[in-house]
C-alpha cells in the first residue's frame, strides 16, 4: 500500500509517492499557477498525480490517501478557511481532489504536516508530546499529542506564530502586536536589522549587500553574525530572547519531550543553539526539571512530501 | 463502586466519598498541619480517609480510588516536584498514601481536578477539547484534550500562569517577568491597584479600606467597580487586556470547545466577562472563527472534591 503526499507551496508544487514506512519511491514537481486560482490550482494536482501513478506504474488502488500539506489554515474536512500566498478563502479542496482523482484525500496545514514528516523519521521519532516551530517568512508550529497530530476543535489551533508575548516596534500581518513571529521570523530579523543600522553605519551587513538594505536576508545575518557583526549579533540575541519565551512558554504549557526547530532560520542552528537552550532554562517554571530536548529538525526539503503522505497514514 | 477525592490546600484539607456520576455522599475536613511537615498532613489525609470510611460503613473494598488535588507540580506516580503553601518538596505522597490505605492513589494538580470536576458536570461536560483557569492568588490551569488530562510528558505542563505575555512592573514569584498571572491574578490587582492609587487619592477605594491599603483585595476592588470607581475601572481593564491575551494565545494553540474561568475572580465575571468576550476576538488568529466559549466554571467549593474523585476514573 502506498500514500501519496502533496507538498503545495505559492511557487511550486511537489508531489511524491510514499512508502507506509515514509520513503519516497518517485517525485514529482510543477509551479503553482496562482494567477489561475483555485480551479487552475486543483488541475494542476490532479495531474501531477497522474504523472506519479503513470510513472510508477502503480495501481491506483493501491494508493490508499492522498495527503496535502497547505500554506494555510483547514478544518478536518479539508475546508480551507484561508491560504494567504495562495489567495484562497474557504476553498474545498479536500472534497474536490477527492472527486477529481477518485482517493481519499487528508489536508493540514504545511507546519503541521512537517511536523509529522519529524515524527516519522526524524528528531521527535516515537516522542508521545513534541512540537515543532517552522521559522522562515513566518513562524508556523506543529503539535504531536499522544503519538497522534492535534490541531483543535475546529482545525484553528497550533496557530504558535501568533501567540503574543511582548510588544514589538512594528505590527503583525494578522493586524496585532506582538505576535511571537514578529520577533524571531527571518522577516522579523531582516526588519530588526534595518532598523538597527539606522545607528551603524560601521556594520560591515552593508558592505556585503553592497549598500542595498533590501538585499538583507537572515542567511545575510547570520554569516555576518558568524564573523562577529556587531548588529548582526545583536539581531541573533533579541531572537534567542523571545524564542527562548516563545519556547519556554511551550514548555509550561505542554512539558513536551521534543521541540524541533526547522525551516531558514533554524538552518543556522550553529549561530544561536547553544546560547537558545541556555536562555530557555530562566523561562521553564519547573527549574528542576529541564528536560524537554531542543533539537533542529533532520528532514529538509522532502519534509512536505513525507510529512502529508504520513499524515494521512495517521489519520485513515 | 465510590470514589474518595481529597482538596488538600495550605489551609485545610476537605475529603469526600463521591459516586462514579461524581455526586458527594459524604464530605469530611480538617485543618492542614503544615507546621507537622509531610509525615503530619499524610496522617490526617489517612485520619480522613479512615473517618469517611467509619461515617459512611462503606466497604473499604467498593472505594476504587483516592484521588488527592494539589497546590503543587507532581508527576504521575504521585511524586511532587514542589507544593510551595505546603513547604513540601520531592515527596512521594502517591506512594506512601497507597501504602497507609491499601487504596489506589492518583494525585494531580489543584488546577487540573477542578477541569475534571467542570469536565464531569460543569461548563466543560462531554466537550472534546477544553481549558481550565482558575484565578485566584496565582492563576493554575487545567487541560483536558480528547477527553483525557492533559499534564504533559512528565507532569509539568499546564502551568499556564507562568506563559510570558509582555513586561510587567513587577517580577513573578518565580523569577521571571511578564508572566501571565502577574496581570490577572487577585494579587496582581490589588498589586497594581496599589501603584494607580498614589496618583488617585480621590478614589472611593481609600474610604472602603479606612485608609488601610493593606485591606484592600480583589473583592473590593471588583466592588468598586461597580460603583464606577476610576481606579478600579482602570485596574480590570487592564486584567480584561492581558486575560485576552493569555485566552487568545490558548485559543491559537489549542483552539477548544470551551475555556472555563474558576476561582474568586471568575466569580466576579460580572463585572468583565462581556468586555473580556469582546477583547479576545482582536487576538484570534481565524477572525471569522471566534468559536470558543468562554465561560465562568459552574462548580465552586466542592470542584477539589469531584474532581479529584473523578481524575481517578478517567485514569486507572
Amino acid at each position: 500500500m502506498y500514500y501519496i503526499g502533496i507538498d503545495l507551496g505559492g511557487t511550486s508544487i511537489k508531489a511524491g509517492l510514499v512508502t507506509k514506512e515514509g520513503d519516497i519511491i518517485s517525485k514529482v514537481s510543477a509551479s503553482t499557477p496562482v494567477k489561475e486560482g483555485f480551479e487552475g490550482i486543483l488541475k494542476r494536482i490532479n495531474e501531477l498525480v497522474e504523472e506519479i501513478v503513470t510513472t510508477t506504474k502503480v495501481n491506483k488502488e493501491n494508493i490508499k490517501a492522498i495527503g496535502v500539506g497547505v500554506p494555510g489554515v483547514c478544518n478536518e474536512e479539508g475546508f480551507i478557511y484561508f491560504a494567504t500566498n495562495l489567495f484562497w478563502t474557504n476553498v474545498p479542496l479536500g472534497k474536490r481532489l477527492e472527486e477529481l482523482t477518485g482517493i481519499k484525500v487528508a489536508v493540514e496545514n504545511d507546519a503541521t504536516v512537517a511536523a509529522v514528516a519529524e515524527y516519522t523519521k526524524g528528531v521527535t521519532a516515537q516522542t508521545k508530546n513534541s512540537i515543532f516551530l517552522t521559522l522562515g517568512t513566518g513562524l508556523g508550529g506543529g503539535i504531536i499529542i499522544n503519538h497522534q497530530v492535534y490541531s483543535g476543535s475546529h482545525g484553528i489551533g497550533t496557530e504558535i506564530g501568533h501567540v503574543v508575548v511582548g510588544e514589538n516596534f512594528y505590527d503583525c500581518t494578522c493586524g496585532n502586536n506582538g505576535c511571537l513571529e514578529t520577533f524571531v521570523s527571518a522577516t522579523a530579523l531582516v526588519k530588526y536589522c534595518k532598523k538597527l543600522l539606522v545607528d551603524h553605519k560601521d556594520s560591515t551587513i552593508f558592505k556585503k549587500v553592497n549598500g542595498d538594505l533590501e538585499k538583507i536576508n537572515a542567511k545575510i545575518i547570520f554569516d555576518c553574525a558568524r564573523e562577529k557583526d556587531i548588529v548582526a549579533l545583536q539581531v541573533i540575541q533579541r531572537m534567542v530572547h523571545y524564542l527562548a519565551i516563545g519556547i519556554g512558554n511551550l514548555i509550561n504549557i505542554f512539558d513536551p519531550e521534543v521541540i524541533a526547530l526547522g525551516g531558514g532560520v533554524a538552518a543556522a542552528g550553529d549561530v544561536f543553539l547553544e546560547q537558545l537552550q541556555e536562555e530557555i532554562k530562566k523561562y521553564i517554571y519547573v527549574k528542576s526539571m529541564n528536560v524537554t530536548k531542543i533539537a533542529i529538525a533532520q528532514l529538509e526539503n522532502d519534509a512536505g512530501i513525507v510529512g502529508s503522505a504520513m499524515y494521512t497514514k495517521l489519520k485513515f
